[in-house]
């Protein structure tokens, strides 16, 4: 019986798609399970389906819709809060192969294209356009501009050019039932009705289907340089953090790796750290005069107690500074190596005040000792939003329990400071609990009623962001 | 009948304020009946409130809830789409008295203050401890940050920093029921759930009334430096700003005033105006090196065909250049003082991608020829944001159809060139129309859908951005 009702609906998915977009497989249907995010609960999908356009989009939600199957859309699955998590019996929805860029506008600095097109493929595309797409997440390589929209991903560049969601001025979304729908515009600015398009934006897939996105881009920048400075104290990097943003510095980059995080840069051979300094304070300016604004920076770096100060001379000697930043993870990932079981260094996303940094920091080194874990700290410290990662074995019950009670620590003491639970990660599963405890009692019924409003039957992402 | 059942809800509303905060005499009615456009109806309310409290507020919305009377919230009124103005028997709510700065933090730059902060109180405030709060819409010697919240207000400063919106942090928020919500955040990232901050922003009163507001600052920008050039046509004008749009120039204003503009300026006796030119265009940097940037922004007006190229050599030149752009409404005033009747200046806002500015102007010139109208255009070239402002005589049937249709020539035009028809001054009463032209019907419907969610009995500014 639930089998031939099973049948009913595949039938009709099939009969809208092509026999390629239609996987049932073990193997497919096991490696869409999931992103990557450790600590939350993943089904195992019916389908896997791989639409090209929106009417097949607009296909699948129809069914979906008509025969109560959950949806959940996925793009490259790179996401740190299970909000691409399957669903026992749903359809994953991968957006993979509706990738590509439809126009880009020069005049207007727009971009236009589908949900599947990676960060990178998009931002190389613009800058053979003298454009420039500023949201860059870690896993920019990999990660698709749908999922950069669906949880309003970041990144380095935020501190100066904003996050995903400022670079959003329109979307086309299918519906629950099916429908399509465009929000926004592709002028500069437009207050005509309420913002739906922000509201889409950091939704996971929890609203409606993201099909095509316009995005605004700016100039490309000029050429950039870095320096790096290392600190006896966190208390004391942040304190420079505090004078460079205090003196209306706008840095490009602004990077914090703690005493764990500096020690495991140094230790993989980054010629310019020092292992034993207690934080590293990694700088990029791209504005017109980068030297002297760099130079600057490190004057206020000094005086606020730095140990040790590289300015770069060229680029090249820039990019070096900056290898110490994109040396973090694979840092960590060899420090994962040397563990038995599933090792894995998860990165947790929770951002305070910018004047809460320092505190923030010494609490999470607070929170490694009581749990007895190793716990890197790095981060965007101009914008106060830092990734504690924990690496420990997944498959040691007391590591992995030990892990989770430390993570809640983290979250605690981010929103006793002040902060958010997240800063660029989204929700997902991992936080929904969370959530709760951020937001107040109206806020959320507010969001309940949003998402019973656009998704009556409970069909998209079921149990993402909101319990 | 009516009488004793006004006088009930009435009563209930002074037994939660203050007697000096609920008024009912004639002229404080009629001085509260409606904002600054001219061509939409309003009602004469019932009373006046004016709390100090968001408590009060609170009280207001419940006595009004419980008794299903409209409240209409406002600020200074000088908003130019009727958002404000009153129902017939409605509260108008005035949170002009509820004006304190609660909070600057330098550290975090932000600012949490209450609606009726004057747009400039709150930058006078904020600079006074080397910060800047960059919306800048021309009332803003008035004009209050509800206000500029509720109508997602923009400025000359748009094309480098953005609108209000990208601006506001979080809010409190009194619901329809007198419910209090926060939304949003103190962190500069957050992603906690879906933007309700942003929801709020620009719904024009209709979803809630905001009674506090966390805004985000910037560091005070330099001194800046101005120049003006003028154009034989639209078109090398709006060359010249797609030039310096190109070369990736980011002016801190980059406004364009027209033909009949220019000469009403020209008019009034700005010593560096041509009232001959076809249009000209006002540029301010406020860079680090604003000197090299006006220099290679006028060589690229030179390039497009510039006549004239005025290029401030320091301060006090740059502030007499800039004084053609801020003579421009005193000189439309002068234009109306000349005609007979109840002359008005009614400046309209709709915005087109960049690229399609000339284009946009030279079609308001024959929409002006063919309805016999004054039409002046200004407007934020960067941004594609002009405001076609006729002058006309209110009192005189034909010239009152004639600019009416006129405006709606102008939106239409705006549309059909792929533009919006607001960019920052919002939908009230007088685009309500428009923006079902504007929005899909499915946006339209989930607009309504969100309207009926968190009002569900309509007392929120009914009739108000929708029908």
């Amino acid at each position: 019986m639930t089998t031939s009702v099973e049948l009913t609906w595949v039938s009709a998915l099939r009969a809208g798609l092509a026999s390629d977009m239609v996987h049932d497989d073990a193997d497919t249907l096991e490696r869409h399970s999931r992103d990557s995010a450790p600590f939350s609960p993943a089904g195992t999908p019916a389908v896997v389906v791989t639409p090209e356009t929106a009417e097949q989009v607009r296909h699948v939600l129809r069914v979906a819709h008509a025969h109560g199957v959950p949806v959940v859309p996925q793009g490259a699955r790179t996401g740190l809060a299970g909000a691409a998590n399957a669903d026992d019996g749903c359809i994953v929805l991968s957006l993979l192969r509706m990738n590509r860029i439809l126009e880009i506008d020069r005049g207007n600095r727009l971009v236009r294209c589908e949900p599947g097109v990676t960060n990178r493929g998009l931002s190389d595309a613009v800058a053979a356009h003298g454009l420039f797409f500023p949201p860059d997440p870690a896993s920019w390589n990999d990660c698709t501009i749908g999922g950069n929209i669906a949880v309003g991903a970041g990144g380095l560049c935020c501190v100066k050019y904003g996050v995903t969601a400022d670079y959003v001025l329109g979307l086309s979304v299918v519906l629950a039932d099916g429908e399509l729908v465009r929000t926004g515009r592709r002028t500069v600015k437009g207050v005509a009705g309420y913002d739906l398009t922000r509201l889409f934006v950091g939704s996971e897939g929890t609203l409606g289907v993201i099909v095509e996105a316009t995005l605004s881009l700016r100039p490309a920048p000029g050429p950039s340089l870095a320096m790096l400075a290392q600190f006896p104290s966190a208390t004391a990097a942040g304190e420079a953090v505090a004078a460079i943003i205090g003196r209306g510095h706008v840095p490009s980059a602004l990077e914090l790796m703690d005493q764990v995080t500096t020690r495991a840069v140094a230790d993989v051979g980054h010629p310019m750290l020092s292992g034993d300094a207690a934080a590293t304070l990694i700088v990029e300016c791209d504005d017109r005069d980068p030297a002297a604004e760099v130079a600057a920076i490190a004057e206020l770096c000094r005086t606020a107690g730095a140990v040790a100060v590289t300015v770069a001379a060229d680029q090249e000697e820039s990019k070096r500074v900056l290898d110490a930043r994109r040396l973090v993870l694979p840092a960590l990932q060899r420090q994962a190596a040397s563990l038995p079981g599933r090792p894995t260094a998860f990165i947790e996303d929770v951002a305070v005040p910018r004047t809460r940094l320092a505190e923030f920091i010494d609490r999470i080194a607070l929170i490694a000792a009581e749990h007895d874990l190793y716990i890197s700290t790095v981060g965007h410290a101009g914008d106060g939003n830092l990734h504690p990662t924990v690496v420990f074995d997944q498959a040691d019950p007391s590591a992995f329990a030990r892990a989770e009670r430390a993570y809640d620590a983290i979250m605690e003491a981010g929103l006793a400071l002040g902060g958010t639970i997240t800063g660029e990660h989204g929700v997902g599963i991992l936080k929904r609990e969370w959530l709760r405890r951020e937001l107040d009692p109206g806020a959320l019924r507010i969001q309940q009623g949003i998402k019973n409003l656009l998704d009556p039957e409970g069909v998209l992402n079921p149990g993402k962001v909101l319990a």
